[in-house]
């Protein structure tokens, strides 16, 4: 029996039935529609919709529903259409007609519009979490490993000598602003749209500030209308996470990059690596690989939300039952690629002295000359160029910087002084860069501690 | 035992083994894997790289395989990673170590590559037909109510009066040229990548051309490389998916729009329609909302599939393999959603004569008048501003073109003469269309010929 | 002379140039560009890196090269690459050698960074105030036209009476959400990165806090690295602005709707709306229908930002130039629609009682009758069935709830009483839900009160 | 003068006119537009809708228009609102009232179609000239550069032995599909949508066959609603220049990994790379970059397309004036892409000898004993298995393949005959692989021939 059969003659078209249920999808928010219809059979109770006892039988009840889903006792049917019906029609076995009171004074529109909410919480604290574990770990790093010299890639070109320290930090920056956005999408999400009806709010006495304290909201979406049409909370979730998932997939890029042979900075452990079914001797990336490709899945779960909602007049339509699927599967991929990744930053190992050679030799010093020029009051245009034409001919000899004599430094230029040789150390290079964020230890650690204290 | 345990310590991490096992998704491949691995056999055996008994023992376990899967005696573990080792790994237990030979001459990357294109070929078939039964569809009705008259809406206001069937022909031509490009799609499909190996072909005397031709195909993919990176071929059977339900989306907006109350044109069956959980007296048009809603879900699936191939080197990526969710997805969404809207065409009913009075009266017929005059050799901008003043009077006398005499016509311009009242009907206006592609009857029912033969 | 040309032979291909290029779509940024530089040059001034005289000299060179842009008075030539070099360049004619100078401590990665930074900092000022204004605008329209009862939708199917003041401030609601997410991004975006240089710092003895100060940014972006990379505030600036489209492009449909002949709900001013080239009577809503369309475009320019990014290791790499244009044109599109909203809702006229008749006899009280059972103790289910059969058995009688008489209903269930009639009533219906957030006038009121002091 | 002015009493506000234009836009048709007024003026005369004196002089009319334009002697404003009210408002300037004839049997709707449709069969020509050109290019790469011996990777691992002219040949294979799709696509775009008028079709006379050949097109749109509603044809475009420029991104990508120091296999011509503001001695792939960085404004114009055309009803709406900024977007991108592509290929120059050592002990050839093994009948399984044992026994020892004796192969199986020490080398096991589309030079010579056969 369907729950509109008072009027309608059949049922729907089987094809139908199974086109438009939605229970496979939304089967996992149970929790949180029993919780839901737990605060407001508790609060039908206290504002005398229906007596006390019948708010207990009812919570009780849907105890009982519960444990049966989570015990794999009861399983619904797709006939019950969605998690609300097979909810409440579970609930009329164990409380009989009484059952037909909890939808008093509420719609399918609020309260799967709450379920949605109630769900989005738990799940936001779960990946701030992890995201707050992935910046640990980064932060371990760059204690532990962060004195190894690395040449900072611009263009993937090797640029100039940076402690691996400063770049681990960078990354730990960008996770720690998702941070902040999935923080503030959060207050959007953290309000209770229960109350709100079909999309007109109800005649009965009910106490919407009882329902939301009791599931835990901070506050209420004011109009009952808004509350059953606004989609922007969802959106702005999957975009928080599609944007996290862009720093998820750079990190997986440098991973993939770093662990092969040609750079060889570093092995992934073989917990996040595979091998393959024809080449013996490969350990491949696997794991960073799949971040990577994930980040284009949650684009997309990303569009296919705006998209869906584009162009729909007020209020509710069912369009927006589609919005679940792709939510809930933006969220738990970016729970689990930021899980991985902090797995895979744990369990791999770094290898040192790669490029002692190339950053001595390689001209990566040499916006360390022009650098020098400046300070020395040469227009740094100028020096750019003198230093231009240095790294040109040692290039014409098929030599480096180490052909670089103070003679002949001088003679491009008559401001080098002695004191210049100094600066041709890569060490010395990141050192020097003690400007406010510059990759210089003592700003690395500056940052560990301000990150931390974030953590 | 992980295949390629021989040179690994460990397994993999149990996070990383539920991160990038495929088999909840390419399980639905079983029955292509079958096939193609059936196919390899039989090459195997008929180019001596084993016995032809090997073979024959390989593919009556294969098929042996299949019927477990099939009938639910055997469900494959998550350890097994992918449909290719579980099935493999099954062939096992019937043949013993001589399944270790079906994977000679083979690699996991050609193996997929196959897998996917087979179940592309079967499904593409699948779409073909519903498209080619939506279509029938159309054209019973437009041959059943097309001699409906209704306004011709641009930007939502009424324009020219127009038949239904020639509205439902438009439909349907552009579901014919999806079909067309779900034909073109296919032809690319339809190569067999087998016998690329890992990605550099095999030293083995292997018959590609016998492979395909076992399962069918009509080619090969020639570039060993080529074969098992390409993913060129999912992304534009993505595309095409994506277009068709744009047609669908808008046909599905106009099922929301003609059944509304205000609009009225037709009644959805019950079949499609559904009830509110709170306003006993509503009939929703949710199987539409959903196909429209369904849209932005598959234009999210081609935006990943896109997204994830970008900017990776060849040949083979791990993040490729994400590609089969949104492909199946894609493809499988867009099977339903044909199939309810032939649904839905054919259990619905159309009001008549809804819009009888507004033809005659709502300034439908200003654009006759202004051709009226544009045949008698009035410049058309001329005629166009003429009718233009004609309509602003009539509505500043709060009436219609009812107010039209032939005397205030002539007033306005001396071309009008006695013929232009019968000008002023909307029936004729409809008829008088007959310029190819025009909204009259001989040239519907010429396109419904048309289009008939191309089913 | 290209500013790298100290080491390369010959110069840039012709269709290098061309293809790589920003000035066409950065040259909108040059007052930033200036006014990051005469902060710089101030800077370098007070630190004593130049000295004071030359730092006024960059300034006032500075301010005649703004001058210059400003009236036209100089253009630059595309061989000039981007706005940063095109303006140093001019620098030169100005101040000479000394222009040289300029870019000690200083790299085009932060200079960039800086730029756009300052930018968005500017547009979403004004973003924000149009929000202001269409909020204002729908406030105002709720208090003079807020009366007018209308159906509340749900599946484009009438559901329930409401007061069109609810449906507007739902709107406003969610406008006023995008505010604060724009806020939210604002305080991402309003960190300065001048002073990363490329990427590692300066050993030049600067001064960040101070550039920051000047250019009037409220933090700065701590890591030099992350400085030059970081790409997620355009995204989510991208992103608020797709949700903001989302909810305009809603609005928009409406207006579309309720501006057809069907609806006639409202009637577009002559301002807002244009006529057809053929069909003289048309009055086309093509305002709302561009903002609709143009949802899809910020949705394209969001999916090129998060696109463009993905994967790319650190740190900068030349593929998020593109990143400017996209963002560029995401936000000065949707400040122009929510300009053009403002426009359309300021001239629009509404239709009053068109919606009288229906409202009364539609079986839009149906919910009424349910809540009024629910009220007298029916379980709500039961009170849905029986509501859902009276629905059905006027339907059959090809009649409305005018045939509802007390007898007949009493008949259906003893609980109705005399009453009950009362109930029947539209205005009663919506002035009945005074639930928190419900339609009733005194809610109404009360939110607008509340958005005002957002405002 | 508005065109619609006969009917509304002001014009439209001043930013709706900024708002709606599109002539800064679709101005770039004006070539388009021409040429389809001219066919519609000439077949106008033809059919003795107006004479043939008239049609001549409206064709040498809207011949001066078009040098005007072309030549800068006059150019629209925007006022005009769009390229065909600019085109004919200027050719009443030449022919005075008989300017006002043109638009006879014809609407804007169908006329912007045509332009559309024109525009892109000119594009699509150049778009498959040039693809002809980079494939060329690869084949020429192929020819002269194709036995240098490179890894194949998979996952960015080394993996087996290949010529880099088997690896081009994948890049050229895609290309060709890519033709493949443009051309089909081009078959869709290639059908006249003249004379369908506003939707309905016209009353007069008209011939729209005259009219297809005259700017030659190969066929028609049958239906009127459809051939104005339609958009899919400029979304496949999109569809399959976003395809492309995932291969072009591909591509791209590989050079930019090539050219970095680590794999320092190629070197990028000084046409099409850059320096740096920063570091001298730098030497950035920026035009790799930029096609990478490219192919997501694509997919976003793809993206826009589809969405701003989902749920729209028929026939023209307003939004379907956003598709050609998106459009004329993603064709010249990709356009651009290709030639930027073919360019850099022609410029760089590649490092022989870079990877000899690493094939022949960096574990490459491990395949190849598994091979070894399988041809001796040892099921592949278990060959590979042996193998992984052996790499993982000479890791261990800090070793390589170079480890590996007859002894000691023959101690891990004694299917190792002395014949295997021949298959250890990397140009043996790239020559090995002659199964068709294999890596052998025989294959790679076939598939030139076959390829430059489709030039």
């Amino acid at each position: 029996m369907a729950l509109w059969d008072g009027r309608f003659g059949g049922g729907p078209h089987e094809e139908m039935q199974r086109f438009s249920e939605s229970i496979g999808v939304d089967l996992r928010m149970f929790h949180e529609d029993i919780d839901g219809s737990q605060a407001h059979a508790t609060m039908l109770g206290a504002v005398g919709l229906i007596s006390t006892e019948e708010a207990e039988a009812l919570c009780s009840g849907l105890e009982k529903v519960r444990e049966e889903i989570e015990s794999g006792a009861w399983t619904p049917d797709i006939a019950l259409e969605d998690v609300h019906m097979a909810v409440e029609t579970r609930l009329g076995v164990h409380v009989g007609d009484l059952a037909g009171k909890l939808h008093t004074a509420r719609s399918r529109n609020d309260q799967v519009a709450t379920d949605v909410r109630l769900w989005l919480k738990g799940r936001l604290e779960i990946l701030d979490e992890q995201l707050a574990r992935l910046i640990g770990v980064l932060l371990q790093r760059a204690e532990a490993d962060g004195r190894i010299l690395i040449p900072g890639f611009t263009h993937l070109q090797r640029g100039q000598p940076v402690w691996l320290g400063h770049q681990l930090l960078a990354h730990a920056w960008a996770l720690s602003r998702d941070r902040e956005r999935l923080s503030d999408a959060l207050e959007r999400v953290d309000r209770s749209p229960l109350g709100a009806g079909a999309m007109a709010g109800t005649p009965h006495p009910i106490d919407r500030e009882m329902t939301a304290d009791l599931m835990g909201f901070s506050g209420l979406v004011e109009n009952a209308m808004d509350a059953v049409a606004a989609r922007d909370h969802t959106q702005e979730v999957a975009a928080q996470c599609a944007i996290c998932m862009t720093h998820l997939s750079r990190m997986a890029a440098e991973l993939v990059l770093f662990s092969s042979r040609e750079f060889g900075l570093l092995q992934l452990g073989e917990g996040f690596s595979t091998g393959s079914s024809i080449m013996p001797q490969k350990r491949n990336p696997d794991g960073a690989e799949l971040v990577r490709g994930k980040a284009g899945r949650v684009y997309g779960d990303l569009q296919a939300l705006l998209t869906m909602a584009k162009g729909l007049p007020m209020a509710y339509n069912r369009d927006l039952q589609e919005d679940r699927e792709a939510l809930f599967d933006a969220v738990e991929t970016t729970i689990q690629c930021v899980s991985v990744m902090a797995g895979m930053w744990q369990g791999l190992s770094l290898r040192t002295g790669i490029y002692e050679e190339a950053l001595k030799n390689d001209f990566l010093l040499a916006t360390e000359l022009a650098d020098y020029l400046a300070a020395k009051g040469v227009p740094f245009r100028e020096a750019h160029h003198i230093v231009g034409r240095l790294v040109k001919a040692c290039e014409e000899e098929n030599g480096d910087f180490s052909l670089l004599t103070l003679e002949r430094l001088r003679a491009a230029h008559d401001s080098f002084e002695a004191d210049v040789m100094e600066w041709l150390s890569p060490e010395g290079a990141a050192e020097r860069r003690t400007s406010r964020g510059g990759t210089a230890q003592k700003e690395i650690a500056r940052q560990i501690m301000l990150l931390r204290q974030s953590l």
